[in-house]
């Protein structure tokens, strides 16, 4: 088979870039590993940055999203006893979405069809060739056959575990990573949420979050040791746990209910440089990684498909060879600041097992200083609802 | 002798604490263990803050800083070949002011004889006694023989080393501390600054900040190992490394001459719990201690001295029992505050012995972040002029 571009990946970052660049006539061909119903399947982020939103209006596939979403004018920072709110809309004029990752992919999913976006799923073996020559393409396996995509370029959206970034050679490749001594753990219920905005805790027994991805479905994460096992962790236990570090305004108005999914994942700092070699070019979490902490992790890889989307249409539409060549640079100045925001966020909130007494005095400092100075909630809001691109 | 407030140390805290109580009426000595040239010859910090010339203004001795002082509408970070520009007229609508700390002092000491306040010089040994009971008092050496002070409350401004802090039962204190892992090589020479303002440089060999005096006078600083020995930096030497670190622009405009002074000095942050205990009221370096980085210091010990200042011509002014209690609290909450923005910009400007790739990384994003964001240039900008007191 031949194509203009082949997509490694069909998650929200793969299926965005196939859309868009279908949009202005550019042949593209998705592989995904898995099936259909076990990418919908996975449970990920609810936030959404306006720059995301865009994407999804300027498909014109906006439309669920619009009646089922939350725009959100802000948010919480806990501290204690203590309740800062980050007025996100008086601050920068934007607002963010609420709507979770899962239903993106679902709404970009169903329009492939009618918009002649093909999508070849269950496609084992990837492998990227000859990606430093004019002609690469890619292999797969389905049926038993090896079978073979030809390309113009090949699109690595298949995040931190797909071959793509792999297939980046070793001697033009950087990679930077901080790996943090905890995880999260949480836990997806339908119930409604205990509070209409987002809270972020800084307890002393660690880190919570309460959020949501609907008015009926709660979402909500705390910090546990690296080693901790979800067996250990009952539901009742956890809702117990959640009210504690919430706080009582927030634990009086928890409801509970059972998990519909519930699980521990690391967190992790990551950039990989450069996201683009020859006709290979990266997006999303095959190039980095941010700690859930902002929300950051889907929005950098619609803003990456932005960027990515607009040189590959400036190279068919435009015959500018120096389009394509410039994404790696414009990604990444976009990915170092959502790294440094959520690596600030996640040390600001979170308690570290090595830090002393001088370091959480200085935790309690910068949430005062917070509370105190709009410059200071501004830098947080600003960075909450996406910088511009 | 009997006095109302007996103050130790007359270094800018303990004579502007003395200027301004006796400007209300209420007798005071200071005891002082060096004598005052020495205290003259201290080399310190050199940029005020509208909190700190306030003061002076009120006194009406602010003359001599307005003529000779030096007001800055900015200073600069720089990375690299980088120079961002932190407004600080523009952001926050005020200026700081370079006028050196021996010259404060001086200012305060020739009008200490007017004004009616004792400052004894080489007051050996200096101790403090009983300041849980109504009755507290000091003793001293002096001409061979000891000498008392009996004092409705003790004031101790003498600084990190003094008796003062040690006077506080360790069964009230509790002190936060991070020694950093480098020091400070300076070098005051009088020749002409090498830029109109400040710069503070993120440089691959270590920081570097090229500050002034006045016109005439330039302070000079670069980052060096802690078991650095000044003996290896002969001037040439320490002007070639400053070259270097400051970028070809300011490098282009160093004069070099000898050096007046040239000493190595450790960055600390230290912050000692409660800042009064009984009738004993810490103020300045005595309670606590911020990295140079930001020049907080001095202006810190102002402002702790205004709290101080109001709490006790409240108590003999309005007979009001709780302003000396409350000295404490009211103070710490911005003592945080100025220690929390020097160990950022301390954090942000150095590079740690320990740090890795990522961490390097998030320096240059943090920079980035800044020369982008008038939100983050505000939160520097409002700190480096003094938050509200």
């Amino acid at each position: 088979m031949k194509t203009q571009v082949a997509i490694i990946g069909a998650g929200p970052a793969g299926l965005l870039l196939g859309h868009l660049l279908r949009a202005e006539g550019i042949d593209v061909v998705i592989v995904e590993r898995a099936a259909p119903d076990y990418v919908l399947g996975r449970i990920r982020a609810g936030v959404l940055e306006r720059t995301t939103t865009d994407l999804m209006d300027r498909l014109g596939l906006g439309a669920r999203m619009h009646a089922e979403g939350l725009p959100h004018d802000g948010f919480h920072l806990a501290d204690g006893e203590r309740l800062i709110r980050i007025d996100i809309a008086a601050l920068t004029g934007r607002k963010v979405m609420v709507y979770g990752q899962t239903e993106v992919t679902r709404d970009l999913m169903d329009a492939a069809p009618e918009r002649g976006l093909e999508i070849i799923y269950e496609a084992a073996d990837v492998a990227l060739h000859d990606v430093d020559s004019d002609a690469p393409y890619l292999t797969y396996k389905q049926d038993g056959a090896v079978r073979r995509i030809d390309a113009d370029f090949l699109c690595g959206c298949d995040g931190f575990h797909g071959p793509s970034r792999r297939a980046m050679p070793a001697s033009v490749a950087c990679a930077y990573e901080k790996v943090y001594p905890f995880g999260w753990l949480g836990i997806l219920a339908d119930v409604p949420p205990c509070n209409h905005e987002l809270i972020y805790a800084n307890h002393e027994r660690g880190f919570a979050l309460a959020s949501m991805r609907s008015e009926s479905r709660s979402r909500y994460y705390i910090q546990v040791p690296l080693d901790e096992k979800v067996e250990e962790w009952p539901d009742d236990r956890l809702w117990d746990e959640l009210a504690v570090r919430l706080g009582p305004e927030a634990a009086a108005h928890i409801t509970r209910g059972p998990a519909l999914e519930k699980s521990i994942a690391p967190l992790r700092s990551f950039v990989f440089e450069p996201m683009r070699h020859g006709r290979l070019m990266l997006a999303g979490d095959s190039a980095h990684i941010v700690p859930p902490t902002g929300a950051k992790g889907l929005n950098l890889a619609a803003s990456d498909v932005h960027y990515l989307s607009e040189a590959l249409i400036a190279h068919y539409r435009r015959h500018d060879r120096d389009a394509v060549a410039g994404y790696s640079d414009k990604a990444l100045t976009r990915v170092w600041k959502s790294e440094r925001f959520s690596w600030q966020l996640t040390k600001l909130m979170h308690r570290f097992p090595d830090s002393d007494a001088f370091d959480r005095r200085m935790q309690v400092a910068d949430l005062d200083y917070i509370a105190s100075s709009v410059a200071a909630q501004t830098t947080i809001a600003e960075n909450y609802v996406g910088l511009p691109l």
